[in-house]
Parts: C-alpha cells; structure tokens; sequence
C-alpha cells in the first residue's frame, strides 16, 4: 500500500468546506492508502502563537471532525505534530538547503508578505514551505492528497528532497520525492456569498453544528437579494442557497435551478430543503461524534497511539538522513 | 552548582586559538559549575553542508581535543547536538517568536550577508541566532561562557526567553533567561600575522600536532621582516613570536622584547625557545589524546552517555514549553 499525508492545521473546528474539499476524499483513500493524518498543531502556532487557549482544545476538536465523518482509527495513522520530534530534526536539516530568496518566491509566504511585508514576518513563517516539507517526508510519504493551487507546495517539497538526495543520496533515494494526489473537489462558498468558506471568517457551517445551528445559518444565507417576492423570478447563478444545492443535493439541483428560474419555488421553501439534505449527510457524524465526545480519552488514545508510530517511522528516517550527512555516530 | 553551556563547532581539529581563547577556561570551569559541552555537528552543517566527508571525523577530533587538554569525562557532559531531539524542537518553537528583521539586525548575519547578500543566504544561516538560542536554553543553562563580542548573542537569547515567558508563562518563567560569564580571554593571532588563527586560514597550530609540526611551524612564522642581519634591532610589536611570548611564555615575555629591541637576542634563539614553550604546556594534551586515539570507542561511550544525559534535560524542557503552550496532550 502506498502512503500518503494528509491533515489540519488545529487552529478551530473544520466546516463543511473541508468536508467536500478534504474529509470525504479522505475517508475514500483510506481504504486505498496508507493513511497518515497530521494533527498540524506547531503550523497552527505559526499563526496562532499569541492564542495558546485555542490550541489545545482544537487538537480534539480537530481529531473528532476526524473520526466523525468516518476515518477508521484501525485504518489511518493520526498523530500530533509536536510529538514527533523527527519533523523538527528535518526542518532543521532541510534550513540548510533552501535559500532565503526560493522561500521568497514561495506563493504563501508571496501572499502574506504582501499582507505584512518581508521583514515583519516571523522567522517561522518564511520557513512555512520547509516545515511543510518536513511533514510529508518525515513518514516516507509516496503521495499528498492537494487540489490544484497546493501543487507549489508540493513541488517546493520535491526540490528540497531532490537537493538532499544530490547532495548525500551518493545515486541512493534517501527521501523520497513526493508526489501530488489529484483530487478535483469544489471549494465551498461562505454562508455570507464570500468566495471561501472560512474558519475565521464567520460564514461556515461547522461538522460539529446541531441541527438547529444548520437550519438557523441557511435560513439566514444570502440569496438572490433582488428577488423580493415570492413571485419574482429568482437568479440561482448568484445564489448562495443555490450553489450549495449543487454540493450537497446535486440530483435535484437541475430541477430547482430551473424552479427558481422560473418562480415556481420560493426561497423559505429552497432552504428547508437543503437544510434538511444537509442534516441528512451530517446525522451519522453527529453519533460518530456523541460517542468520541464521551469517550475523549479513546481520541487521545488514537492520537498517542498514531504518534508512537509516527516516531518510529520518523525517527528510522531521520537514522537513514544523519547517517547519509555523516553526522552519525554509533 | 549552576549549570554553563560552551562548545565548539565541528568543523575540524581545535588549534591553539581555541585553546587559549576558551578551552582553557573550560578546564578551569568545570570544578565550579555543572558543564555542558556541546559538539555543534547541525551548526557545522549551517556551513559545511557541502562537505560532508568532514563532518564525522571532526566530532571525534573536536571531542578528543576537549578531553586532551584536561576536561573530565567524570565532570562534564559532553553531547552531540545532532543526538538531542529538543534543540531542534526549541528551534521550531522560538522560529515564531522572532522576525525576520530582527535576524537581519543580528551582527553575525550582517557580517555574512554583506558577502553574500540576504536573499543568498540559507534560511537556517539566517536563523543561526534562533538555533543558538535552542543549544543554549535546551538545557536550562545559567551561563554562557563568552567573550565581549559574543554579548549580542547571548542578548538574543535572552530576548527569546523573555518573549516566551511573556506570551507563555503567566507569570512564571519556563525558559530561564541565561546570563554571559564574561572572561577576558586573548585573542590568538595567526602564524602567518593575520589578525586572527583560523581553522580555515592555514595559520593555526592545532592541538594535534606533532612536536616536529609545531617546531616547523613556529620556525617559518612571520616575524618583523624589517629585521634582516642577527644585528639590526628588531621590533616586537609588529612580530608575532613576540606576541605568542606574550600569551605562552609570559614570565619571560617582557625581557625577550627589550632583548628583541636591543638586537640581544637573534630570531632562530627566540624561536626555539618559543616553541620548546609551547611543546611543553602541550606535551601533557599529547598523552591524553594518545590514550584516546587509542581508545575511540571510549569517546563514543562518552559522548553517547553526556547525549542521553542531554536527551533528558532537553526533553524535560520541550514537555513543559508544550505544556505552557497548550499543545501538551496525555
Ligand atoms: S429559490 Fe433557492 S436558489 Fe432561488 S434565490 Fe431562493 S434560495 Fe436561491
Ligand atoms: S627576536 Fe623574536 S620577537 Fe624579535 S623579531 Fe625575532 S622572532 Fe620576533
């Protein structure tokens, strides 16, 4: 079985945003690969440093969004970054094969330096892309679930594996060159008609919202703003309501695009149905998530238990790259 | 007993530079305080990434060299930094807490970066002052041995622990702020007169060398080349025999200068005694490295042990920064 790395950074609950973009492929590729599932909690201090209240309370958030939607903890392999000290022995490693002027030209940190300037950025956050590198190649990892604007990311992890290997490899393959897995999944709009639905951005349903939370958001979404009444002729192409129909009610979404068209459905009544298709698809997660939400101790144990064996893969890696460097000793 | 942190890089075989400006120190210092040495393989890549071939030899030469001129294996802990997980991790977690520009203000990195420019530099040179940061206070160390220019240094340090401790620490302090334990150490000239004795210059007398090596050294060091005939006066002050009597043969030193002004003493004399000088306060480093040359594994044996000592300090230290950051699950 192939392996591959996949995860969150645990700054917050995850949404139905990184369901459709991530989770439900996810719970497919278990079945196919090796899964390792990343608990991102040293990226999320990358950001979140000065708000250490949210980070640990979002580890087990994180985690049962998780097992919630149906990863199988006899399946993947979860664990949390910080404990496993090969990430850090690699970041440190890879620092030295990287020039500050390629991280520069790295889109994120692009990104956020037009946001904050070069200089104003932390020291970590300019070494995003090696610290992401460190991730994936810590546990061997032979593929990375990403969508088409993370390829970057991916070729950026390729470039340092690849200088490594010239550099120690002596014609060995020491890390492994990650590959990018493919996945075409939609990016989910915000309850508000923002392009992106957004932890941070006050326009997400969370995995972990009851059923009343679902039904009051969607109620609340925008809609066609100039279809006033119920008469009116709706515009579905800039509907919120419309857009999700699509995602998560994709055989009755011709139909209603054609309805609301042509003002045979009113929008209360639109609502109600996707709220109720939304529950539908969320119900099995919320027992999921009741039983783990009972039994925490069984979600620190999968995460104890998912990082011990993280080590052990990291830690023969990190072996393999001291001994290649030569600053191995025995 | 507090506890210091020294060490050396391992780049290569320690001269007598490094001798009279820290190792002897050392020696001294280790009946007072509980002594970490630590043999800098990771900060030897920062810069010899690309020779990799010098790496393991030099952790056994700079480790031999240490223990030659009288540091005691009983005493002191002796670690390799590559060994001890926690320094990595310390460097990942201060990485957020320092910018960019304030690596950029760093006195070291200047220096560099006027060679070869910022953006040339590898992203772990620009953070050498974070991980220095990380081998010093992995260990919870009081002081750092150090001379007037490696102030700013240790000024960073304690910058790092203090902004940890403030976003971290409610009021307690998890990173102890370490403190410079100033000694006022002469600075070796090279053989060749050049302002300093250097590794890499080709201008140092190594610890290692053999009697015969330090006699042709010392025989074709520069001297004042003004002095050509046994007769003419010679001028101490810009010859650099004068300056090693000054260091290694001090009780005589003051009269070899005014017989060097008063054409009473002839080079080749000057010479000789200077180097029988230096063969004598060595002679006794040359048993000891003999044994150990001998002996390797016995070093191994050290250096794994003060490595296992190191592991578990170090990782005391990670388990209570996770814990006052909040990502500490058990
Ligand atoms: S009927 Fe539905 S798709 Fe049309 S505007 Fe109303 S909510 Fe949007
Ligand atoms: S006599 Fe000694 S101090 Fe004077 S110039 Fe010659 S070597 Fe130098």
């Amino acid at each position: 079985m192939k392996r591959i790395l996949t995860g969150d950074r645990t700054t917050g609950k995850l949404h139905l945003g990184h369901y459709v973009g991530s989770l439900q492929n996810r719970v497919k590729l278990q079945d196919e690969y090796d899964t390792f599932i990343i608990l991102a909690d040293i990226q999320a201090l990358t950001t979140h440093f000065e708000r250490p209240e949210l980070l640990n309370k979002s580890i087990y958030d994180v985690a049962i969004d998780n097992l919630s939607v149906g990863l199988d903890p006899n399946k993947i392999t979860m664990f949390l970054q910080s404990k496993v000290s090969a990430i850090a022995e690699l970041t440190v490693f890879y620092s030295m094969l990287v020039s500050v002027n390629s991280l520069r030209h790295n889109p994120t940190i692009k990104t956020e330096a037009k946001q904050y300037g070069y200089d104003d950025l932390s020291y970590g956050f300019l070494g995003y892309p090696v610290s992401q590198t460190a991730d994936i190649t810590f546990c061997d990892a032979d593929l990375v679930p990403v969508g088409d604007d993370q390829i970057p990311h991916i070729e950026q992890a390729r470039k340092i594996a690849r200088r490594f290997n010239d550099l120690y490899g002596k014609g060995k393959v020491i890390i492994k060159e990650p590959k990018p897995l493919l996945s075409n999944t939609p990016r989910l709009i915000g309850l508000d008609g923002n392009s992106k639905m957004g932890k941070s951005l006050g326009n997400a349903i969370y995995l972990s919202d009851a059923v009343e939370d679902v039904n009051a958001k969607i109620k609340s979404a925008a809609t066609d703003r100039n279809r006033i009444k119920i008469k009116d002729a709706g515009n579905p192409d800039i509907c919120t309501i419309s857009k999700y129909h699509e995602v998560f009610n994709p055989s009755e979404y011709k139909n209603i695009y054609e309805m609301c068209r042509n003002a045979d459905v009113g929008c209360v009544a639109c609502k109600k149905l996707l709220a109720e298709k939304i529950n539908c698809l969320v119900a099995p997660f919320r027992e999921t998530r009741a039983y783990y939400e009972e039994h925490k101790s069984e979600v620190r144990d999968i995460i104890l238990a998912g990082s011990e064996k993280a080590n052990m893969v990291g830690n023969k890696i990190v072996e393999d790259i001291k001994r290649a460097m030569n600053i191995h000793i025995e």
